[in-house]
């Protein structure tokens, strides 16, 4: 068990002050990854071209790929070995992406850019990027049930991801987040929001490793309090990044632009904030205890994650 | 096996020679369906109440059930209990319905009313009627992977409706129909989009049918021929319908808004086109012979389909 001390500068840049280790086989995952989503979005012949290129365009760019990461550590964790998550991996990836395509569109965040290029529906309109993320969402679920095995885990598997992605989760944190644009609500409210938005994937990504390392009880409860404590610390340097307009390549790009929403730093200031994250990863990183040297990169990746400005 | 003889009158409205039995059976299933569509549609606080009466709002109003329909008495050709094959029915009918939400939209068809109310954007707004349709695609794979069992034959069932509502087979046929408003192209290409628009979901709903009632490859092939006739009769009806502007209710409410789109009467024309749905009605009928007289619901439903104005 390593505790983590973060700091985010004033720019809103974090540093890490904890050895990360692992980092080669990081990157290897991340190949891993990203070669397979390209594989799963070649597509027969009955998807049409500019359905093709508009996902490819949203899924494809390198990135930290932290949620598809999370699942293959966690079933390394738990004894499987990367490959056997790899499937599961790219699924969440999916989902992940066709929740940031839909977000952007007008009717919702109306963010131009994502990932530092246009988003999907600026470059491909807005009918084919409502169809892309609908898309990516059928498609992260067939390759759960097709690839994932045995049936039993696949069936568990599906499960979570659907429930995560569902209507009392993410959709329902987004449609939320959308009605609460002042800072008028509670710390309540902003958790409540965050978790189904933000949370509900994380926790989805080590549940899923969990099943695929076939995690004992005490195993999945381990991963979960990691994945509430760290999926909240994502979210609040989010938040911070935001807050001090440093967020390059990223939908906002200009200062402060959750200017008035309701966010972390607009309730309880700028230092607790800090402070609640270096506090969260501590903790996400104390309850991988049960797991023990096995979960040596899941602690790794809770730092990486308040690294990732 | 039964020949069926359809007309379709100058008005669009068809008639059916053919005795259609089994209506009260069709009654009792359509009541079973439409009390697990509320059912599933509750929700736990997580979910907004916007989100809630957006998804009821378009999912719940009475129709006739079709696709659903197609699950529960491929089950029953197959041996099944019409109960069995419930879960999968509503999941069917929350696919059919999401894309009933998401084509409806502005930047896609632009429709402004559905089944007789409003669009589900032109009530709740776009950014909650987008939500509603995700909510819908993820809820309707839970409910495959949760209450279908055992897990084996869930896990076809995912694998088969996710790759039905997929890039290559729904949201694909959507894609291509969007781009083709002008009646340049070749029936080939009308089919292609009709096969992956329509027909897709029509195919799985036999399939998942047989899954559920455990059918043996010859019947399988049979619902698949099935399915396929039924399917491009379906479309058929519906261009035939929208030609002669009588589809009261439904999204195209004036005479013959389609004029100029790529369909079956302006390609082949008026009489061609009812021929055509004729003599697909009787091969689907005819389809069913290896599944004896328990398929006679599914004789009787093709009938319904082309009497359905």
């Amino acid at each position: 068990m390593k505790s983590a001390s973060v700091t985010i500068s004033p720019t809103g840049q974090a540093s890490v002050q904890a050895s990360v280790r692992g980092n080669d086989s990081l990157a290897h995952k991340r190949a891993l990854i990203e070669s397979s989503l390209d594989k799963y979005t070649r597509f027969s012949p009955g998807c049409p071209e500019s359905l093709r290129e508009a996902i490819r365009h949203s899924l494809l760019p390198p990135g930290k790929r932290l949620r598809p990461m999370l699942v293959m550590l966690a079933a390394e964790a738990c004894g499987a070995t990367a490959d056997a998550a790899l499937p599961a991996a790219c699924a969440v990836e999916m989902i992940h992406t066709y929740s940031l395509i839909h977000d952007d569109l007008p009717a919702m965040d109306n963010d131009d850019m994502r990932r530092g290029k246009p988003a999907c529906h600026k470059k491909f309109g807005e009918a084919t990027a409502i169809l892309a993320g609908d898309a990516l969402l059928s498609l992260a679920f067939e390759i759960l049930a097709r690839e994932v095995t045995p049936a039993e885990v696949a069936m568990q598997c599906v499960v979570t991801l659907t429930h995560a992605a569902g209507p009392t989760q993410l959709v329902g944190g987004q449609c939320d987040d959308l009605s609460e644009h002042l800072a008028t609500g509670s710390r309540d409210l902003l958790e409540s929001i965050h978790n189904r938005k933000t949370g509900a994937l994380f926790l989805a990504c080590l549940r899923l490793g969990g099943l695929i390392g076939g995690a004992t009880e005490e195993q999945h409860r381990a991963l979960q309090t990691y994945g509430e404590k760290l999926g909240l610390a994502f979210q609040i340097t989010d938040d911070l990044l935001d807050f001090h307009g440093d967020r390059r390549g990223s939908a906002h790009g200009s200062a402060n632009s959750d200017a008035g929403k309701l966010t972390f730093p607009n309730l309880i200031g700028v230092e607790q904030s800090k402070e609640a994250v270096s506090s969260l990863v501590t903790a996400a990183c104390n309850a991988l205890a049960p797991l023990g040297n096995a979960a040596r990169s899941l602690n790794a990746l809770a730092c990486f994650v308040s690294d990732r400005a």
